[in-house]
């Protein structure tokens, strides 16, 4: 009887722990991987571990043993040899800015804005460039495993319908500038056009946040920065701006304003609404304490800095002091490329080299930078950034499979130091597939690669390149 | 009758232009390209070029339209969307490492080399070791465009037989090396076995070049580097060696021969015969003046540099004086990958940052050092390093189909900024094709990526590696 019992017992147990088959609901998506790295509060690291996803949003991170039995999908996604992590998060960009990625480089930045940038894009940057070189930086940019990016460039309406068709997901930045110089009238019809910009895009599109660029304090004076921050305030919409890059601007902001720049935009109020400020070359010490008091979201962009040898961003000690850092690529001219796994090594590599400390931003730091901490930069974290219940499903299944991956022993490690974009083979934004297996599904490449190759054409001539 | 004999002229000269079936010889292998970027002495870069090869060497460079007629293959590779250029030359390595990535990142020296690097090396460098971790580094490196590396590591003899199996070009270096401290016997016993490396394998493989590897001044002392020196001199083979490459080794040399480091190698005549000096990144103004005096090939390690925080190396300031400089990638574990195309891109981008330059070390100069001036800097630039008529036929393809190669204003600037192993298609060595399309012919990658998988599973049980 005892046997008996025990028996029935165990059965009983068995038969609870078995998933009926009433309790397996139908899902749109199972993102597996041989690990998911979650980039949660914890840091957690699931071995053979899946993402369910339904909606459009993530309803359970765990173990696949334990998952799987519970859902079945509408599309699947299977774990051998991937690793699923957070989509990557570019925090500054000037996505059509790859029409003219590598038109003039290894020049003095006089001579390539002069002669090449500027007149290239006084006489090329209309609507139908800024269409074809964002679709461009778009297909870059999701092969290479971004599903976030934060964008400047001129016609944002343009940008942000090029983003709602190819299903990233993006803030667009409407740029406020004084073409002619910081003085010029030209700056208030920028403000007006950014006003009327954003004020139409506010609900236009689901994955677009339309916010404000003002471009800086050598291009913009401090009243035309003043109405940038009143009008961010009167939209409720951040700001996107260069801020502390290079010594020009600390010259020209100690010549114009009689202070450094993080200062000079502290004593005008800038700081006191959302700021997403980019490159942060040159803060000091007491800079570095303003940027964490008002919590602005710094943008580090280690390629383009020491391309156009800006300067060493001092990270390690913003980090320190509690300043929120996310990571971006700034725009291909300047890199020449929009790859943020390039990004994270030489973020990583180049504070080392700089501290002459092995140990400073370490792999797991600067992966940090460009997922979860950069959605806190951008101010986008409750949404996306990490692989958590209730976010957004934007996320990327990474192949280790080419030999470079090969033996791991560390998988955050290898994805900082080794990984390049084109080992990422899926990528979903919103819970919609945006590549499957290095598939894109939402852009019509040889088309780009055609609209692209003539425009590049005519810049050519234009500018006498060869 | 003018007409007609003005027809029969113009005939006589089209007959003439035209190549006859019998001029048309028959060759191993025709390599197109939209651009065949030679790296000769001119930097000629060919529009629709063609390199055509013949038992082991290139017989013709030129247009495809002029060579093409003249020459039926028996293996044809066309050109579109590809470049062609000589392959890469990684002027350091320590290619069975490749087990070791990622072991422990972003440790300080001492507890990187202490507790993971050579508790693995004394326990787990045995043969099997290096000839699968050389195995696994040629796979990488075939598959990312290296076609000549020289390396330095145990077992020499192991790496060379990988070497001539996989179908590359290297310098295989005996290492000496005083493994207890540089005045303990084992240093005496590893200059003999070095000894008889060179002599078993001066003549043994076709593209295996034995070398001697004396390790550093601080393994190594100076009684025993004069020894290897004399040795490198009696068996006329070159010596490959680490120097002035961290602020410990000068702290180190200061210390103990009362002399800089390139000092101290003047000194006791270190430096009389052919030498390729890794790192070089503490050499001060008197000492770049003797390494260009005494033609020092030096390798200029930017990731390993970086990652290990070791300093910058003062790149510029040797090319000014004359100093022959290649590049290479460091062993795995302080890189973590053996991508020739990343350390391009951060050779360039950190001399600028480092001099505020944006025009220091610009793409073409670090181009040349992966190819020909790496070929000179290691001694083999007659046979290598350019794509000309006699020199052996090493030599890539790369596939600019990938959006961030779009669109191409200067094929130069791509390959430098923007080009990533994953975009190289083609692979020869010696005009045998080792990589065709991304597929690999002389390895079996799955063997390989199983037998480092066991390697590395003990090795994080033995170091309790999670």
């Amino acid at each position: 009887m005892k046997n008996t019992s025990e028996l029935l017992c165990l059965l009983a147990l068995f038969l609870l722990a078995m998933p009926c088959a009433g309790d397996v609901s139908t899902v749109d998506l199972v993102v597996q991987g041989d690990y998911v790295v979650t980039m949660d509060s914890d840091n957690t690291v699931i071995r053979d571990g899946v993402v369910i996803i339904d909606d459009g949003r993530i309803i359970k991170v765990g173990a696949s043993s334990e998952l799987l039995p519970l859902f079945k999908a509408r599309e699947h996604f299977a774990g051998q040899h991937k690793v699923v992590m957070p989509g990557l998060v570019n925090g500054h960009s000037h996505a059509a800015m790859t029409l003219l990625r590598g038109i003039a480089d290894d020049l003095s930045l006089f001579e390539w804005l002069n002669h090449y940038i500027f007149p290239a894009e006084v006489t090329f940057a209309d609507e139908e460039f800024v269409r074809v070189g964002t679709q461009l930086a778009c297909w870059e940019m999701t092969r290479g495993g971004t599903t976030t990016f934060v964008d400047m460039y001129y016609h944002p309406a343009v940008i942000a319908k090029v983003v709602d068709q190819c299903g990233m997901r993006a803030m667009v930045s409407a740029t406020i500038i004084g073409q002619k110089s910081p003085d010029a009238e030209d700056a208030e019809d920028s403000i007006n056009n950014a006003r009327d910009f954003v004020e139409g895009h506010l609900q236009k599109y689901p994955r677009v946040i339309p916010i404000l660029g003002p471009h800086s304090n050598y291009t913009l004076n401090a009243d035309q920065l003043k109405k940038s921050r009143a009008l961010s305030t009167s939209l409720a919409v951040p700001i996107s701006i260069h801020m502390a890059e290079s010594p020009y601007e600390m010259k020209y902001s100690l010549e114009h304003y009689d202070k450094r720049s993080v200062e000079m935009y502290e004593s005008i109020g800038f700081l006191l609404g959302p700021t997403i400020a980019a490159h942060m070359v040159w803060p000091n010490e007491s800079e570095i304490g303003i940027l964490a008091e008002r919590k602005v979201g710094v943008i580090y962009n280690p390629t383009s800095n020491m391309k156009t040898a800006a300067g060493v961003s001092p990270v390690t000690a913003m980090l320190d002091a509690g300043v929120l850092i996310g990571l971006g690529t700034d725009g291909a001219a300047s890199n020449n490329d929009l790859d943020m796994w390039e990004e994270m090594r030489l973020g990583a590599l180049l504070q080392k080299v700089n501290t002459m400390d092995p140990e400073a931003l370490g792999a797991r730091q600067v992966l940090a930078m460009a997922t979860i901490n950069g959605a806190k930069a951008i101010g986008l974290a409750d949404e996306i950034g990490s692989l958590e219940v209730g976010k957004k499903a934007d996320l990327i299944q990474v192949a280790f499979t080419d030999p470079h991956h090969v033996p791991a022993y560390d998988i955050i490690s290898h994805l900082v130091y080794v990984t390049d974009e084109q080992d990422v083979a899926t990528v979903v934004v919103d819970g919609r597939v945006l590549m499957r297996e290095r598939e894109l599904l939402f852009l019509n490449e040889e088309e780009i690669r055609t609209q692209a190759g003539l425009i590049a054409q005519r810049i050519k001539t234009k500018l006498n390149i060869e």
